[in-house]
C-alpha cells in the first residue's frame, strides 16, 4: 500500500522494483517508462519522449497513483540486479591484463585494520583480583607488540560489557579483535576463543551508478564474497549534480539519498554474509571509497557546496565513524574508514585507484584514466601527481543514450558494420538476444558508423544513404542496429544522431582532459610509459575502437592496462594493509588538481576533440583514414552544450 | 495509569513520588510505608515492622494495586528532594575548614577537558578551494599549540556536517569546541562565533545514596549551578550489594538500575541548565566519579562479580564514552570520562577524593576517611598510598535506623542529654520541628546516651532507669528523643537498642579499618599529620562526638579537616585540569588495596571496636570516663552479625 498521490516510481520502489532514471525525476529521459493498465493515475506535465508516449507509456516519475492501479513495468525500465562489474580485472581482448592484486600485495604487506589475537589469561584469585580489562590488557601485551604501545590500547563500552561472560565462558581463553586505528589500538570485540570467527572487513566502492562490496577475511587476506548492485540513489538522478540538487533543494532529500545508499550497501552486505555464512557482528571494519559527492551523501554531509563555485567540499579527510552511526548492518562499533578525497571532483575512488594502479610508486610516467559516470584522470609518477576531472557524463554507462544499457547480459558489447551492405554483426554479453548497447558497444558503434560512412567526422548522418537502416524520426536521423523482432524486448535498438553527438561530447571531454593534463607539463602522449584504464568497461572495451574515435591517445596498445574497478580494489588494499591506508592519506595530500573549468585551454581542446577522431589528425597517426568522406568542420557538433554533460 | 498488579512503590514512582527504601523491596525496612485509604490492593507476605502495621501502614514495595486505589503517602516515606550535600565543605564546629578549591587549583592549573577557540578563516576562492575542514584545521593551528600536534586534530561526524553552515553563517568566524582527549584532540562542535556560549562541562558524583551534579563554565573555571538529589536506584535497595543482586538476578534488573541512575543524572542536568540558562547541547563533556559498583551500573557493565569472590570488577579504567551512548541529555558527542577505580571496593569516588584532598601530593602522612553509604579510607602521602573499604553500612546516612534520616531540614544534627533528668536538648537542621535524626545526630546520640548512663559501653540499655523516656517494645528497649506531639510528622523519634547495636557495628567497622590500615605499616595514629574527613556529614559532624564513640582516632582536633563531597570536587578538578585528570590515572594505578576480609586481624579489630569507645581505653585518652558504669565485655554487642553491614 502506498499513500494516494505517491509517484509510481516511489510505489514501485516500495514494492522492491527499482526503476531506471537519468533525469532526476523530470520525466524527460524516458527510462522509467511504464504502462498503466487500469486504475486512476494523474500524469504531470513533462517533456516525456513522444515515441514512448505514442506507445502508451507514461513516466513513472511524473505519474501519481490516485487509487488501486495495475501497472506494467517493461523489462527495459527496470534496474537490472547484476549490472555491476564485480570482478577486479579482465581482458579477453587487446591490452595486457594486469594481476594488480599480486603486484599491490607485494607493495603493501598484510597488516589489516582489525586483527585477531587469542589470549590465554590466568584466572583471578583473591590475591590477584585485578579487573577483567586490566587482566586482558596485560595478557595482550606480547601479542600487540609492534601495533601500539600497550598503554594505548583502548576498549569499547560494548566489548567491556561482554568481558566477564567471554572470559568465564571461554575458560579464560578468548579471541580479541582489535582495531589498529590512527594513534591507538582499540578492542572492539571479545569472544570465547573456541570456534571464534576470523576478523572480517568490507571493502566498499560507492559509485554514482553502482555499489560494490567485497567481504574479506582479514586474517587470510582472502575475499569471501563479492556483491554489487545499482546505487538505489539512481532514482533521484543519474549523475552527481542531479543528486546534489536533490539533496539540497528537496526537503528531506539529503536523508533520502543517504538512506538510499546505505540501504544499497546493507543489501550487499547481507547478501555477502549469506553467501559466506557469517553474521553481521563478525564484520568489524569497513573501508569505503567513492567520489567526493558519494562519500558526502553516504556520511550525510551537506553536499551542495560541491557544485557551487568555488566547489568546496565539507571535508576531504573524513571523520572516523562507527557502523552504528551509519546504520550499517555490521558490528555497531566497527570503524568505518573513508578513503580520503582530494577535492570536490577528485574523490576517494581516485585515491583508491592510485593504490590499485601503483603508478604513484613507480618512477615511470603513467596516465590513469577512470571512466565511470564521470571521467577522472591522473598523470604522474612516484615524484608528483596531477589530476583532473572531466564532465564525460554517464554515456559510457548507458545513461543519456536512447538504447543505452549498462554492461549486463543482453547488452551489445562489440559490433562491426559492413561498409557495403551496412549490415551490422553484433556480439552481446551472454550471447543472447540484444536488449541495449553498453559503453564498449557504443564506442564500437561510433567507430564503425564512421568507417562505414554512415556519419561524417562531425558525427552528422550522411544524406541519402542506400539503406533502410537509416531512417528519419521527429528527433532526426537514426541507424537501426537491431530491428524490433530480433531484440529481447521487441523494440528497435538504434543509434540516433542525438546519441552520436552525446557520445562525441563524452569522448571529447575525456581526450581533452588528458591533453590538458599533459599540456600542463608540456608533455605529449609519446612520453607515457603506461596508461591504466579503470572503470565499468571491464574487459569488453576495445582499445582499438577507443583510439579510432579519438577517446584514448593513439599510443601502442601494449602500453594499456585494464584494471577494472580500482576503487573497490584500492579500498580492499587499505583494509588489508595499514601501509596502504597510510599511503592513501599521503596520496590525497600530494595530488595537484588541474581545474579544467578555469582556463580556456580545456575548452579549445574540447572543441577540437568533438570530431572523429579529432580536428588534428596528426594526433592519431594509426587511425584508419576514410577516403571520400570529409567532416564538415564547424558544423553542428561544435555547438557543444550541456547534453549528457554532468557539470 | 499503572498496570493492574503493579506494586504501589512503582505506581508512586511513575507518578513522580519516590518512596524511601533500604531493604531492596523486601518489605522489612518499613521506610516505604503508606496507607491505603480505599481501593483493592493485595499485600504480599513480608516481615513488615509490627509498629507500622499496627498504625495501619502497608509496605508499598510489597503491595500490589488491583484497581483504582487511593493511597496516602506520609512525608516520612517520601524521598526528600534536597537531601543532598551540594556544598563543598563547611565547618561551623571544630575542625579546620579547608578551602580545598584554592589549594587544589593552585596544584592543578586550569586546562579543561574541552576548550573553546575562535577561528577567523579566509573565505575560499577558486584558486584556494580546499575543503571546509582543512581550512578550519589550518586556521586552528596556532590556537591549538600546546594541546596536540595539529595533525592529530580529529572532528566528529556531526561537527563536520555542521561546518558549511557554521562557517558561512558566521561569516567565516567560528567558535570551535575541541575535546582534549588522551592522545588526540577532537572538535566536537562548531558554531558561528558571535554569541557562542562558553564550553560547559559536568562534574558528576554518582553516589549510592545521592547524586550530585556541578555544571561548570570550563573557560572561566566557575561553577554555574550545583544540583543534587537521591539516586533513583534507591528503590531497588539502599546499598551496593542489594543493587548488584537486583542487577544480576532480577530479569531486566541491570537495565532498571542503569536507567534509574541515568534518569537521576538527567534530571539534575536539566535543573542545572534551567538555573543557568544554557542548553543541553552546550554541555560538551562530563567527568563522573562514583564507587566501582555505581560506575559499573551507570555504564551498564555487569556488576555481579564485584560481590563474588575474588571480587573482580569488569574494569577499573573505563572506556571513553559519549553522551549519546549513555542517553545523557547533553551534547551527543560530549566525551564522558569516568574517574578510574582501584578495585571492587575502592572506586573512582576515592580517587577523586584524593585529588580533592591533595594528600597524595604532600610529604606528610595523612589519613583520608570517606564516610558515605560505605566507608573507605586511604593512608599515605606523596610516596605511597594504601586503601581499604570497610562495611560501615548506610547507618550514618540514616539507613537501617528506625528514625534515621539524611541530613535534610528537620533532621536532628546535634543533641545533648542531661544526665540527671535524661531530657535531651536537640538541634535540627533548619531549626524547625524534628523529623528524624541524621548521621551527626546519631553519633551525638550514641555519645550522649553513654555519657548519660542510658546505655553501657556495649550499647546495652541499662535496666530500671528512672525515666519514662526509656520504654520496652516488641523489639527491645528504646529511648524517646522527641515524643510524637513535638515532631513534624506526629510519630515518636526514638533510638532503640537495635539502632544502637547497628551504629556500634558501623562505627566499629570504620575504626577497625583505620587501625588495620595503619597496623599494616606498624604505625599508630599519633604519627598522622592530618585526617581528612569526606562524605555526606558535611559541616555538622562533631569530631568530639565521633572520638567519644570511638569512631575516629583520638588525636587533636586541629589535625582534622572536613572536605565535604570530595567525589564531585575531584571530578570537577579533573574536568578543569588535564593535569588532575592524568593524576587520577596515576593515583588509581598506585594505590595498594588492603583487603580487610583476608586477614583475621581486621575481625579482631572490629570486635574490639564494638564498645564505647573501645575495649582498649588507652587508645582514647581524651574520652570522658563515665564513672560507675562498666561495659559488659563479651556481651551482646560482640555477637556481630550482618545487621546494617553491607558486605
Amino acid at each position: 500500500m502506498v499513500a494516494e498521490g505517491a509517484l509510481l516510481i516511489e510505489a514501485a520502489s516500495e514494492a522492491g522494483i527499482h526503476l531506471r532514471s537519468s533525469c532526476g525525476g523530470q520525466g524527460t529521459c524516458g527510462q522509467c517508462a511504464v504502462k498503466v493498465l487500469s486504475g486512476p493515475v494523474r500524469q504531470k506535465a513533462s517533456r516525456f519522449p513522444s515515441r514512448l508516449a505514442r506507445q502508451g507509456f507514461v513516466p513513472a516519475c511524473q505519474t501519481q497513483v490516485l487509487g488501486d492501479a495495475e501497472v506494467e513495468v517493461p523489462a527495459f525500465s527496470r534496474q537490472a540486479r547484476d549490472e555491476v562489474l564485480l570482478e577486479d580485472a579482465g581482458g579477453h581482448r587487446p591490452g595486457v591484463l594486469l594481476e594488480a592484486d599480486d603486484e599491490s600485495q607485494r607493495r603493501y604487506p598484510l597488516r589489516p585494520v582489525v586483527l585477531k589475537r587469542v589470549a590465554r589469561l590466568e584466572p583471578p584469585t583473591v590475591d590477584g583480583n585485578s579487573d577483567d580489562w586490566s587482566r586482558l590488557r596485560t595478557a595482550l601485551r606480547p601479542d600487540l607488540q609492534g601495533y601500539a604501545d600497550i598503554e594505548e590500547v583502548d576498549i569499547t563500552l560494548a566489548a567491556t560489557a561482554a568481558l566477564p561472560q567471554a572470559l568465564r565462558g571461554g575458560d579464560w581463553e578468548v579471541a580479541v579483535y582489535a582495531a589498529d586505528l590512527p594513534r591507538r589500538c582499540e578492542v572492539v570485540r571479545v569472544l570465547p576463543a573456541a570456534g571464534s570467527p576470523p576478523p572480517l572487513g568490507l571493502a566498499v566502492d560507492v559509485g554514482t551508478t553502482t555499489v560494490v562490496v567485497h567481504l574479506v577475511d582479514l586474517e587470510a587476506g582472502r575475499v569471501l564474497a563479492r556483491t554489487g548492485t545499482l546505487n538505489r540513489q539512481s532514482r533521484f538522478g543519474d549523475d552527481v549534480i542531479t543528486r546534489i540538487i536533490h539533496s539540497a533543494e528537496v526537503p528531506g532529500g539529503g536523508v533520502q539519498l543517504r538512506e538510499a545508499v546505505r540501504e544499497t550497501v546493507n543489501g550487499l552486505v547481507e547478501e555477502a554474509l549469506a553467501k559466506s555464512g557469517y553474521e553481521a557482528d563478525d564484520v568489524l571494519c569497513a573501508v569505503v571509497a567513492g567520489n567526493t559527492t558519494m562519500q558526502h551523501l553516504f556520511l550525510g554531509l551537506p553536499a551542495d557546496q560541491i557544485r557551487l563555485e568555488p566547489y568546496v567540499p565539507v571535508a576531504c579527510r573524513y571523520p572516523l565513524v562507527r557502523g552504528s552511526q551509519l546504520g550499517l548492518k555490521i558490528h555497531g562499533d566497527a570503524p568505518v574508514l573513508m578513503i580520503p578525497a582530494v577535492s570536490s571532483y577528485i574523490g576517494g575512488d581516485i585515491v583508491a585507484g592510485l593504490l590499485a594502479s601503483g603508478m604513484a610508486d613507480r618512477p615511470e610516467l603513467s596516465l590513469f584514466v577512470d571512466i565511470g559516470t564521470n571521467g577522472e584522470m591522473v598523470f604522474g609518477n612516484q615524484e608528483w601527481l596531477m589530476a583532473c576531472a572531466c564532465s564525460a557524463g554517464p554515456c559510457f554507462e548507458g545513461g543519456g543514450i536512447s538504447s543505452g544499457s549498462r554492461a549486463v547480459p543482453g547488452a551489445i558489447q562489440d559490433l562491426r558494420i559492413d561498409p557495403a551492405s551496412y549490415a551490422p554483426a553484433i556480439s552481446t554479453i551472454g550471447g543472447g538476444p540484444a536488449a541495449g548497447i553498453c559503453g564498449s558497444g557504443l564506442i564500437g558503434a561510433l567507430s564503425q558508423l564512421r568507417l562505414a560512412g554512415v556519419i561524417d567526422r562531425a558525427g552528422t548522418f550522411m544524406p541519402e544513404l542506400n539503406t533502410d537502416r537509416v531512417r528519419q524520426t521527429d528527433d532526426g536521423p537514426e541507424f537501426v542496429l537491431v530491428p524490433a523482432p530480433d531484440t529481447s524486448h521487441g523494440r528497435d535498438i538504434a543509434i540516433s544522431e542525438v546519441d552520436v553527438k552525446n557520445l562525441l561530447r563524452a569522448k571529447g571531454a575525456i581526450f581533452a582532459g588528458a591533453r590538458s593534463l599533459l599540456a600542463a607539463f608540456d608533455t605529449d602522449f609519446g612520453l607515457l610509459d603506461r596508461i591504466d584504464v579503470a572503470g565499468g568497461f571491464g574487459s569488453s572495451l576495445s582499445i582499438r575502437d577507443a583510439v579510432e574515435i579519438g577517446m584514448l591517445p593513439d599510443v601502442g596498445e601494449e602500453r594499456y592496462r585494464f584494471l577494472g574497478n580500482t576503487s573497490v580494489k584500492g579500498a580492499r588494499l587499505a583494509l588489508l594493509s595499514r601501509a596502504a591506508l597510510e599511503r592513501a592519506g599521503e596520496l590525497a595530500g600530494s595530488i595537484t588538481v588541474l581545474e579544467l573549468s578555469l582556463g580556456s585551454k580545456y575548452m579549445e581542446e574540447f572543441v577540437s576533440a568533438l570530431f572523429l577522431p579529432h580536428t588534428d589528425l596528426s594526433l592519431f597517426p594509426s587511425v584508419t583514414r576514410q577516403p571520400g568522406v570529409s567532416g564538415g568542420l564547424g558544423s553542428s557538433a561544435a555547438k557543444g552544450g550541456a547534453g549528457c554533460l554532468s557539470t
